[in-house]
């Protein structure tokens, strides 16, 4: 934790250009705006002429016109691993066969190897510099999955390093448990075997433990099917965790009405994504996360429906789904850039992607995703003239001035 | 300039795992590498045990066993403008159309007027934080060019900005004057007159001024025609300058095979390139400067010829193409995944596209791109195992540490 807790986390921010998000200032630039925070929660956000002059009395800080937005949220990680798969990106680029790949131990097991690898230090040392990046572009939230243990000790090892990984950095982690994301190779003659043991002995000892925020599966051929899922998803329902979908990535199982029948926070990914998927998920209040950073590097070219999601009015969130095999990308920024180039998706609905949306597809809508009372004081000031430029340029320029509860935080 | 001139720029670097790109030591990491300089350039670049003993008598570095490479190259900018183009982006992904976003203000002459209307100090403002952006990723040489004024006075306002960056960052410049870039409004009447103006005037005084390093123009439909191209790479002969081109982005003009013909140091994106042009470029040694940044943002689905060009043994460099119109990409690590995503190079080809291939794309294969003897001592210490993870990553990560003529630099 390197922030200072000595101070009281009370302020005021005054010559803000405020995108609020809120649905009172939206979108659109508050220019002579104010923020006010007390105790890390922010109690005005809005045109500095309407603020309660009492709150002038806080210790000030000037924006000097900087654009001042909600800081931002990666609501699908799979930071948390071992090892990278830079020999099998370009063994695949050298021509080598699948096949190939994984006799020379490449694919997800090779991560699954590295990861059983490592002690929990190594696993952290690993990991910090990848939550480090998303944190300088002012993710001050990441969703952490678990998957690359696929055994009980190093699910857990996965679940601790990303708790860990927001004590350290001072920002906000959510863990998700991800059991059923691959069989591991020891499991490959006993499907159900392994099925029970993270449904019914995993996830109730490491819920107990602290460690689930939510549920996830990885709904497809090459993962679980949707018996199984909904197992699984049980077994959330009676812990009383909530749960969210990889579903119609590769193919439509119809994993998001599944989902969506158990009231999922997201389904994600989605390319898939048939006509009842989306009415299912827009009954059900469930987000769609786009991960365009795995769409791009998989080369895919079937998109999202984004036209019917957002027909529909589904909420539409954007992830970096940083994870070492289809999306090795330690920027968010890049997916919104992504989310617009690739998906069609509008500068302002990419911003709300890793805001308001995010927080949804996390469960904290009332509280993060946006500058208004009640909120977490976690905000960014841009050198920006316009909010389009946050999606507009490719990558993570420029950076912002990062608040984690008020605070101004340097170290990212 | 950030640097220490009282340093003599003499040291050696031990405990590294050198990837030279010589041809004696290639991509293959040379595990117990030593790096020995003076006065800012290579004297020793290889086995520990071969280095000569007298050399450890210097200051001693050690890289404790990061990768080492030498720095990277942008042989292809345009980061000298005012403005950028979030809005025009913006109204794109809402729906408008080509003649409203030009109704507004859009396209080329947004820029052109921004950059027109701007100082030489907010001109340089504004660049800067784009030029530290490469820095900060290991970009220690970056060419730049002119064409956002397409009046003489603001051509040379840009040139002159581009040499303020290499000051003031202490990296290396190479300035490229692309006067016939597009059309000037005001000139629309008249393009003999302006080209005229471009070759016959403004090229000769700007390079009495030292001000022009290489000659590019963009050979287009959009742009000029292969005639009024081979009148400005004569203007360009006739004063000893080296040309390049924008060549076959968007159609076939044989533009290539034009600049080959002129002994061209590099022909640029190359989409639409012949077979015909692939055999002019080998046959005069004329450098591919691919870049993916521009055909990403404007999805194209033609892809460069790149078995084509890779056969004929022409070299292979890779830029970002950084312009607030088309590539506003202030990444060249992100340019070398997109090679590779999208052009199927493999690592090994994109880093040599940032290193020796782009130091031959710019006329400095005698000195910059590898770690040889002899070359400027502008190398990078990398946090990886293996140097396929510089293009493997989708963005900036990892950060290298930058050294350039052997003083380590900070700043970035
Ligand atoms: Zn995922
Ligand atoms: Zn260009």
């Amino acid at each position: 934790m390197e922030t200072n807790p000595t101070e009281d986390r009370t302020g005021v921010l005054l010559d803000a250009r405020l995108v609020t998000l809120d649905g009172a200032g939206g979108y659109t630039v508050i220019e002579d705006g104010a923020l006010a925070w007390r105790e890390g929660r922010i109690d005005y956000a809005g045109a500095r002429d309407a603020m309660p002059a009492t709150f002038l009395q806080r210790v000030r800080l000037s924006a000097e016109g900087a654009l001042v937005t909600p800081a931002l949220i990666d609501c699908h990680t799979h930071l948390v691993f071992a090892g990278n798969r830079a020999t099998e990106f370009e063994m695949r680029l050298q021509g080598a066969t699948y096949e190939e790949i994984a006799r020379a131990g490449g694919g997800i097991v090779s991560t699954v190897r590295a990861t059983r690898a490592a002690s929990e230090e190594a696993l952290l040392a690993a990991s910090l510099p990848r939550a480090r990046a998303l944190l300088a572009e002012g993710v001050t939230c990441i969703e952490i999955k678990s998957g690359y243990g696929l055994d009980f000790e190093t699910e857990r090892r996965m679940l601790r390093v990303a708790r860990r990984l927001g004590e350290e950095l001072g920002v906000a982690v959510r863990t998700t448990f991800l059991g059923l994301h691959a069989l591991p190779p020891e499991s490959s003659a006993d499907r159900a075997g392994y099925v029970s043991a993270v449904c019914d002995d995993w996830l109730p000892r490491l819920a107990a433990e602290g460690l689930v925020d939510a549920v996830d599966a990885f709904c497809e051929g090459i993962g679980f099917t949707p018996d199984e899922v909904r197992r699984c998803f049980e077994a959330a329902r009676h812990l009383g965790l909530p749960v969210k979908l990889h579903a119609e990535q590769l193919s439509d199982l119809d994993g998001a009405a599944l989902a969506s029948g158990f009231g999922a926070l997201s389904a994600d990914h989605l390319e898939w994504l048939s006509e009842r998927g989306v009415a299912a998920m827009a009954r059900s209040g469930t987000a769609a996360v786009l991960l365009p950073g795995a769409f791009y590097a998989l080369r895919e070219t079937r998109q999202p429906p984004i036209d019917a999601l957002r027909e529909a009015g589904v909420a539409l969130a954007v992830a970096s789904d940083l994870n070492p095999g289809t999306s090795p990308m330690p920027s968010l920024r890049l997916a919104m850039n992504q989310a617009c180039v690739l998906f069609r998706l509008t500068p302002e609905e990419a911003l709300r992607g890793v805001t308001t949306h995010a927080a949804q597809a996390l469960g904290l809508a009332g509280e993060r995703g946006a500058l208004k009372a009640g909120f977490v004081a976690d905000f960014l000031l841009w050198p920006c003239a316009h909010p389009a430029e946050l999606a507009y340029w490719i990558g993570s320029h420029p950076r912002p001035r990062v608040f984690v509860a008020g605070q101004a935080r340097n170290d990212g």
